[in-house]
């Protein structure tokens, strides 16, 4: 009997290590690949003095460190605050959450700012990055928060690394295809942040299904003060979405319309959220889930077509829909996924960001059909969907149909990137017995029967904070 | 005895639909309201390339977005953050104060729009709006949030609604008496926020008063975490008034100005609430409770006069004066209005917004009526009153008189408005045996003896969050 | 018997008194002060519109507020909510954290207005203020809050306040020697602020302490809420220190150069902090002390150097040395201080703030040194050093020398003020038999052994709060 403790403290020590080595190892990796290709864009590099002159530019304000500066400072507390708060809901994952997305997030901006360099700014063997680059990071890390929401409390801390650096790879990768290759417009990325990272997070969350958790159960309740928590990561979601929307559009009036339509589309949102958690509830009290969650899907739902001629009122229209839609699907899809799909999204991100996302990928695709340069006026038609060089004769239902097509390849690669990643594999073995990833192998016999599943999940559960 | 019971379930039904009814149909109208009226502001349209032309602009950072945008954000976190965790300092009533604050506020801001649309942005028969509509949006919100904290506990989600539909709408009426016809400047709001707010609450609080509260005092109080929430509340509002005064300032040294002065006003509006809390308590301890409100009078005080050339050290006095005023009004005013005039007033908005923003009216006034060009500069005296077209000749002692007759608009709009909304009707029937609004009719025999009442207060006190 | 008694009344009744004493003739002294010398900026002054003209400036957007305010926003935010909630981890110091540092931080900035004032913005008599003002008065009062988080508990207001007074003084005289004699650079304060700040805290508590404070040990654990409380404080100091850091920088690159350094050496840090975590603590847990402290030392390591051309890979090494200097100070060095050399660091600033401080002046000293026109264009080379005037034929290498030497000043300064504060003698007597500051000065027989001790700790250590 001595031997499985003897097994159990190799374990312990091998466990020790693994983490720490992860860490220490990707931060190297890091530093030689920043020190081989990152250097400073023009317009952060000391010889900006002598850009200035040859742009012509007579004053420091012109630098795009003004425009968009402050906008990438609540892009970057809606990725932090916003996101790790509002996983604290629950009460005994409250430090998890937020410890666990802090952890993620200060990996994946690195890996992020490389993935997206190579794609996006790339010259003569340097990525070269400025603050639309350290915005774009923060979205990419975003749909790995997102993805985060529907694993909460089942993955250790290494497996969240590893599926940071799978996901942000295909990030890049996807958004390349949509941004570059199909030319489509996706300002506040409903597709390639929100669909394409809900979706990963739920084939995720599919493999790691484990039937014994319900018995957990008593773990994921609310307390009082958790839920007052989550309401700041809320709030600051909601109240800086109209700056994670407009953060990278065109400089001047597409960043002013993008964060009118936001504002306008999350208003709306709160009203129909209220009025379906209310009238969904016994006794027509509100379920304080749905107002930490259903309220910001009007942001996700204008993200594409936030700095398209969406017009006010008809944000207000898609927050209205999309409060309902969400708030529906925390009633009835959420509990039919669980228990008919094997799916166990523990934030709920099916209903905040999957169908959302996928409205505003259809929204967007329906306001570029329907561009005219009468609304957009000549210039601003061109600059609006960048009709320039090889796309100067593309016409707006065809830039509709290529929207559509994004909508379609985010969730291609959604699917096949969950699939892939297999985080079974590289987990934490539930009992020390057998080698990571063993027990929570899909298709092996005996599964779910496995005597340490129960521990297992405790020990998961709590993970290492 | 089946029948009360029967009635009870009725009534249950009848509330079950009456939250979701008013919320759906009034987001169906702000719809309708959206459609027909409001569209982009030329900064935010599409058109803007043109209009640059137009108006000779050389760069995007022209748009008035970069003046205001971050501003905005400031002034968006302490409306949803600030006001709302202020008010979390209740221990029974935290998620009422956050839930309730977001959801008026929500609905506020669409309704606000279009009010202070027609008073001030119409044209050719649309509303067009930008960044500035945005923030006065929020502005307008702010004094709902306000008169809120006076009646916190003691209405439905059905009644803070109805209560911001009346309040917006007067809000907007007054601030164009004064801003348009009696051409008076208040960048901060003093008079058109935090006077009309707070008095338009605590004459609604006097309307819904009830001796028998007191018998729930037991959830009044506070506990150690719901006190850290609170601060939350506090700080935010703190740090970010310097932006509130600001935001909708002229552009250049008016915004600067107006920052700099409200920073002073409140460093020293802390040290003399510290100063008053030791004194007037037993021990010398220090009150929590005037940590968190009275060291924020110093903003609202300067709210008419932050961005005239009040001088760094005429805020110190301004914000030394209103921490003695506002804690000194916890500790004997707000037990005196309780006892003798009836007025509950839970969150002390006397103290923190009523007091403060007369003070802040009459400061205007005298800085306003004590104005000279040699100050001000030639050029600077006519951009910082206005004096242009009509008002060409007004000097500044009549500009201060007029100031004066503001604040008298203000408080009579207030007690009028107040009067008026009559929320008791409106409410939830305390015992589902008599019509909404009976039981706390003013001048209704019985009213404090009816049986019903005690369970009135609790199902109102905890609402239905 | 009935003596002692009735002086203990005495001392209440003079306790009583003495803060409310100390607040307002100190705010009368501000309100004098600034009314002799404070007046409005140029750019803050409603002559302004005379000044563009001087100045050939075109445009308002070209008025310092706007490349600065949305950055001093952030820091304010920081010294509040990030300093004050990042103390409250302690379960019963949590009101205290945040109430002191809200009122020590608001007295601050009012002496550091003028003392900076006094020696960088004094014109013909007057200190003409901008938003650059706020901004360093809130970097000054920032070393004051790092210093708090040495005796944080052991010390009551009025001696926070003369501390305040004390540091916020020797601060601007240290800020004068480094940035004016000694012509140095030192944006983000890694000397001014961190070095200087921790090792003044770190002298006064050494002064302060006390070894029977560790019989109260079970009053400093901390409790799950209390270390969510303490990540808000976190996690807003990391996200916005590349505020911090570029805030005061020249206009354009560096501003942007310093954020983006900034944000890699965070980052980095991140990892090599739980990595350095999991691997001292038994079982692989992470310390949540840690997660929340040294996570941020990447940002102060990098405050000299973010403005210069650190390059992102360099800001990453910067941030990977400081996880594990500060994690491994943590575990190792806060014991060894408290038992052998008795100071006993409460929030472990010197992990925090003083070897990170000192890691940044070197890397500064470096970073200078290494300086090339080659890679910072001729005239970048010159702007980014100011290599004007006096200073036009100072060599990088010489730079270098002199960045050094300001490290030295540094700790000079804050061992010698830190040691000229005395804090005991200001203190509130435990027993309120002997006269303030007796029982706790050092060399007296018998301090350890007086038996008012353990009551006097219980007093102190709850504050007045």
């Amino acid at each position: 009997m001595e031997r499985p403790r003897h097994q159990g403290m190799a374990k312990n020590t091998y466990m020790r290590w693994r983490l720490p080595l992860v860490c220490l190892l990707w931060e190297v990796a890091m530093i030689i690949l920043f020190g081989v290709f990152v250097r400073f864009g023009p317009e952060a590099d000391a010889h900006w003095e002598e850009e200035k002159q040859e742009m012509n530019l007579t004053s420091d304000i012109e630098n795009d460190f003004y425009f968009r500066y402050p906008s990438f400072q609540d892009v970057h507390v809606m990725i932090f605050v916003g996101f790790g708060f509002l996983m604290t809901f629950l009460k005994r994952y409250g430090f998890g959450a937020v410890g666990f997305n802090f952890l993620l997030a200060a990996f994946g901006i690195q890996w992020a700012l490389l993935m997206q360099g190579w794609f996006h700014s790339f010259k003569s063997g340097k990525i070269l990055i400025g603050v639309e680059n350290l915005i774009n990071a923060d979205f990419c890390v975003g749909s790995v928060c997102i993805a985060f929401g529907a694993i909460l409390g089942k993955t250790s801390p290494i497996q969240l690394l590893i599926m940071t650096l799978f996901q942000v790879t295909l990030f890049a990768v996807n958004e390349y295809i949509l941004l570059n290759l199909l030319h489509i417009k996706d300002a506040g990325g409903s597709m390639t942040i929100h669909t394409f990272g809900a979706y990963f997070g739920l084939t995720v969350t599919r493999i790691l299904y484990r039937p014994n958790l319900e018995q957990s159960k008593d773990k994921q309740g609310s307390v009082y003060h958790s839920d007052l928590f989550a309401m700041i990561g809320t709030l600051y979601l909601w109240m800086y979405w109209p700056s994670f929307n407009s953060a990278i559009s065109e400089h001047g009036d597409a960043q002013h319309r993008a964060a009118i339509n936001t504002y306008c589309s999350l208003a709306a949102c709160v009203l129909t959220t209220v009025a379906f958690s209310s009238m969904l509830q016994k006794k027509g009290k509100l379920d304080m889930v749905h107002i930490q969650n259903a309220t910001l899907a009007g942001g996700v739902a204008v993200g594409t077509s936030a700095e398209m001629m969406l017009t006010p009122y008809g944000s207000l229209i898609v927050g209205f829909i999309c409060g309902i839609v969400s708030t529906v699907g925390y009633v009835y899809l959420t509990p039919f996924l669980e228990s008919r799909l094997h799916i166990q999204d523990t934030c709920g991100i099916h209903n905040l960001h999957a169908m959302p996302g996928l409205i505003g990928g259809i929204v967007g695709a329906i306001t570029a059909a329907a561009a005219t340069e009468d609304v957009y006026g000549k210039e601003g038609f061109i600059k609006a969907f960048d009709f320039t060089g090889t796309y100067r004769t593309r016409t707006p239902s065809v830039q509709g149909g290529f929207q559509a097509a994004g909508i379609v390849v985010s969730l291609l690669m959604a699917f096949a990137g969950g699939t892939l990643v297999d985080l079974p594999w590289w987990g934490q073995s539930p009992c020390g017995k057998h080698r990571p990833g063993w027990c929570f192998l899909r298709g092996v016999p005996g599964h779910s029967s496995c005597p340490c599943t129960r521990a297992a999940i405790q020990s998961l559960g709590e993970g290492q904070l």
